[in-house]
């Protein structure tokens, strides 16, 4: 097995409770796992050896929502929003329409494209929904699609009424013969319980179908106002609720006293010019708390987990420490793959036997993604072992 | 003199009112300027060609606002911030301090590296201040260091008053030897017209002996609350008045009614989590509105400008046009580079003779600046002619 050994880590963060940060750190990775973490002195040699140069690094970032098998574009429609339009469920719609018509090696690059960008921007373990077919063989072929790409895969057929259908036979047609056309390819399920898309009844009939098939469960809610989203997702203990923009206290009881990860996607909430959601009440209380893009071409077209780190310290009240472990291992939480599992060995953490997932940044630590908010800060990232970004020759440590 | 044609422009933001907006363009750099610009179907040929490939372009961003002249580090302080301790100006002194004892060579190698950072995102023209030296000498050896490598310098000495005076003695160097020493080296003068650093008279004494001396003029003003340096900075007719956080109905017909830019630091106010400025007020009252960064270790360490346009557009209700034309011909504006003179060829504008300043975006409009969010947007890159970024060759349009 090909290693790598990475000296001159002059802070790493491992996210294990054992380790902490680290400084004046090294780290071997070995095939597809980390081998060796230690101080940088007593670092043994490996096939390739790169010298950070007293950069700060970081397991990879775990995007755990994104809806990124899609095709067409809504550029006008945020043009119109940020020109006072408010954000309908509605709209997706407009990209189910070109998703339909759209051959699978179009909707395949286009997939593979984003998941390019993210790696480039040290994503290294992506989850995406399906949602935009609305069909049973465009649900099916999407989730395919995905599954041979990205780390996990959730079927979302309940994101919208296709305008075919009322709310009750399309919700009979997603628990049946779409759950089963898609499930070979989804470990995960998921409903936007949202006004708009459906109600708490009918949210609820969708997750006790994937539960009945064995899929994991997540949940769209309290996006667009307060609503049955997190009461249901606790109910049925689904891995993560996602958006929680609007909570009420006893929402935020709930996340606290439950499993289920609190999913704040604040480049949405800023692209729909919705509030950004109560971190910092959710910390405090004791909730669980993930951050990721919900990269899509309609609320959140962005990649940038950076972006929602910086955001989540300068506007939500979270430190720098919080918003990366959010981005990190809390991603790695709501994706139940914090520890190994069937489906591999964890992410979202730096400890031996962990994924060999890992972002060095041109940056001395973590504080930086949020005191240097923009500046594209990734230097180096390896997924699974392998460098997606190499890091530059002989390069000078800069500050 | 050698020449580039960049052909296949889908969008190519001019700033030129005569052009506006031209789809499926070209343009010819030759030398430091731009040459020619029309339809790609017409193009002449040049030395080197490249192909777009779609992608929009527009004049190289205008950063009209920067401390760039610093050494020291102001990590903690940030940390502190952002969990809850106020921004006070005093924290300028700890950067003095480090700037003091740093040698040339380390000024001139830091300066270097954030201008290289600036540029490799799309920056092609920089203003820059002095006022972390704030003796005779030191201001004098940075506004040195500056004028080496910056397009704009400005003496800032009256950026705080070092405890070693008393404000009234302070402002008699400043307006006396100081002014002397800096003025070879800086086309204007800045004062940090704000409580805690200079107040109204001490502002005004300042900017008369500036102006007196042939410089031009600038304000930092309403950063930390309502205050006389709007007013202050029409009276004397300054370029610009920057910061303009809190803004009264009056400060904002004075700047409507005047020459005086009204420059906009964004991503300072989210970094020492003040409100953002009044922007949609001051356009629809007919302000001219630019974009800058505040890039300095204290209050905003960055250098992107697609963060502040970002922000712009996501959270002050500017458009995606208005935007771009504040952080492109805005800041030249504000810098009076948006015509020749005899600093150099017009900057911020795309027009036959401007300087050859063109940044291509990995996009097909410059609405994805605000639509995705952190995502690193830069293609390529020319200042003064010649490439800063390199487009990837054989890069195939991936959307
Ligand atoms: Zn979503
Ligand atoms: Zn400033």
């Amino acid at each position: 097995m090909r290693s790598t050994v990475i000296t001159g880590i002059g802070e790493l963060t491992t996210n294990d409770p054992g380790f902490g940060t680290v400084t004046d750190a090294a780290v071997v990775l070995e095939g597809e796992r980390v081998a060796w973490i230690g101080p940088a002195t007593s670092a043994p040699v490996a096939d390739t050896a790169v010298d950070a140069g007293g950069r700060a690094a970081l397991p990879g970032w775990v995007d755990s929502h994104t809806h990124l098998v899609f095709a067409g574009d809504r550029t006008a429609e945020f043009e119109a929003r940020m020109a006072g339009a408010p954000y309908l469920a509605g709209g997706i719609a407009v990209t189910v329409e070109a998703t339909r018509e759209a051959a699978d090696g179009q909707l395949a690059a286009n997939l593979e494209r984003l998941l390019t960008e993210a790696a480039r921007q040290g994503t290294t373990c992506v989850e995406t929904k399906t949602g935009y077919g609305l069909t049973v063989a465009d649900e099916a072929r999407s989730a395919k699609i995905a599954a041979a790409v990205a780390d996990e895969v959730t079927f979302l057929g309940a994101h919208l009424v296709p305008k075919e259908y009322t709310a009750e036979s399309y919700v009979d047609l997603v628990c049946g013969p779409m759950l089963d056309a898609v499930a070979p390819y989804a470990r995960w399920a998921d409903v936007f319980c949202e006004r708009g898309a459906f109600d708490e009844d009918q949210s609820h009939r969708v997750l006790l179908a994937a539960a009945e098939r064995g899929l994991g469960l997540r949940v769209h809610g309290n996006q667009l106002g307060e609503g049955p989203g997190v009461r249901l997702a606790v109910r049925h203990g689904a891995a993560s609720v996602d958006h929680c923009t609007y909570l009420s206290s006893a929402d935020i009881e709930a996340l606290a006293g439950s499993g289920t990860v609190a999913t704040l996607l604040p480049a949405c909430d800023l692209s729909t010019k919705q509030p950004l959601p109560p971190a910092r009440e959710l910390i405090d209380a004791g909730a669980t708390v993930a951050l990721a893009t919900n990269a899509n071409p309609g609320s959140s077209y962005t990649t940038s987990m950076a972006f929602c780190v910086a955001t989540a310290v300068l506007q939500m009240g979270m430190s720098v420490s919080e918003a990366v472990w959010a981005a990190t291992a809390g991603g790695a939480r709501a994706l139940r793959r914090d520890t190994e599992t069937v489906a591999g060995p964890a992410v979202g953490v730096l400890t031996v036997g962990a994924r060999a997932d890992l972002h060095v940044l041109d940056a001395p630590s973590i504080t930086h993604l949020a005191y240097r908010p923009g500046v594209p800060l990734t230097w180096a990232v390896w997924r699974k072992g392998s460098a997606v970004v190499v890091p530059p020759p002989r390069d000078r440590t800069p500050w």
